[in-house]
């Protein structure tokens, strides 16, 4: 739990080939990635709330992202944590949470600019949260999350995403990340600008890993995919029973394999 | 959260077709199996222990349980919850979950005479607890359950199996779960002998729910295998991605569908 996963972490945005990063949502999850080969593993905010009976991206999962954060801090791969907008309007605050994530042995964290509301946060805002937090905790890796591709990024997103992860790499980000940018050019545009290691998010049918590879990402994150793969699939083992199609699947983990992970 | 769920999760298991138990481990799954059209739902306690990352049926997962009860009490289907041995040696202590489980908005709880180190608790024991239970939340559903075909069941688990079965139904609980049993003989032999609900664990590639019901099952149980089921799902899903061959599946719910579940 006492390694230090700062510098392997770091290291990992400058390989030369994308970090690829599945999102857990539990210990499980997190072990069975880390299990499976991952050099390092996020959490998605998604799945947090959604485990515990709540609505992503409202500020309400706080203390569920520090227990899952405690127990993926023992994983053997470095682990970034998603902690949604830092849960406090407060830089100060937000700076405390990221410090208490570090000393869990946690070696990053994702703070975006999106609000609840469908607004972005002011740049200047998000600026001075990741300031906090590198004074805070100086070794984690920030990695600061614009939304204008998601949300009211204005009449051009890409020059609005441009402007935010600027500000952000100013203010001390490690890396920035663009969930929903898709367009080559606009991806390549960002590579250029940012000024810190990129992060996009894989959409599924719209490019390959080695797509990004070629623009130049350092890092892929799959979000929600994995969480909302996983719910599908035990709905669909359930419904598989009740119409008396269910088989038995070699692939899947046994009892014991699973006990094997705790 | 305060509907009283106890008479529609009875009248299930003496409505003449097998009630279907999809299992679940957090509030997603849960809202997710219900949503599907199961009847009940169920939890599976790897599952919870795993979440957690805490090994199965080592009792030391009282608190998640709780937790997890807590939020799948506001369901709209009836909800019963495994509490491995009941999380304490003192059948009173054990009432006094159930009681609160209850008090949750549960409708019944699966309680196990199978122990951590592999041995099963004396029969006596859990027919005290289940007593006890019964004398605290009368109408909570008790399923009584007996590890004889997974444990130490002795030369003869079949012919334990009953003895614990009578002897928990004479007890007070309202079902009986064995777990294990596969031959429709064994199976048979346990419906006409144990004087109420039988719930076996469903067995892929075993058997089929007609199979089951035809031989007289009340209750199936899909144990751990959603969750194992999902857990592989969400690692083939990044491996996927990793290896160049992730694509768009349109029965994956969306970030919105998910968002509406919680």
């Amino acid at each position: 739990m006492s390694t230090d996963r700062f510098p392997e972490f770091r290291a990992l945005h400058h390989g030369g080939t994308p970090l690829l990063l599945p999102n857990a949502w539990d210990h499980a999850s997190g072990a069975a990635l880390a299990a499976a080969g991952f050099a390092a593993v996020g959490t998605t905010s998604l799945g947090v709330a959604a485990a515990a009976g709540k609505p992503d991206a409202a500020g309400g999962t706080r203390a569920e992202t520090l227990t899952l954060a405690r127990r993926l801090g023992t994983l053997p791969v470095p682990v970034t944590v998603d902690v949604e907008g830092g849960f406090s309007e407060h830089p100060g605050e937000v700076a405390e949470l990221a410090a208490e994530l570090a000393s869990f042995g946690i070696a990053g964290v994702n703070i975006e600019d999106g609000r609840s509301d469908g607004s972005l946060a002011p740049r200047s805002h998000l600026a001075e949260v990741v300031a906090a937090v590198k004074a805070a905790a100086p070794r984690l890796f920030v990695n600061a999350r614009t939304d204008t591709f998601w949300l009211a990024g204005g009449p051009d997103p890409l020059r609005e995403a441009v402007a935010r992860t600027q500000a952000y790499a100013a203010a001390g980000a490690d890396g920035v990340f663009v969930p929903g940018v898709a367009d080559p050019g606009d991806v390549r545009t960002l590579v250029r600008e940012c000024g810190v290691p990129l992060n996009v998010l894989f959409l599924p049918g719209r490019h390959t890993l080695d797509d990004l590879a070629g623009l130049g990402v350092a890092r892929v994150s799959t979000g929600s995919l994995l969480f909302r793969t996983a719910l599908h699939a035990a709905v669909a083992a359930a419904v598989a029973v009740r119409e008396g199609t269910a088989e038995a699947d070699p692939a899947v983990p046994s009892y014991a394999d699973v006990q094997r992970m705790s």
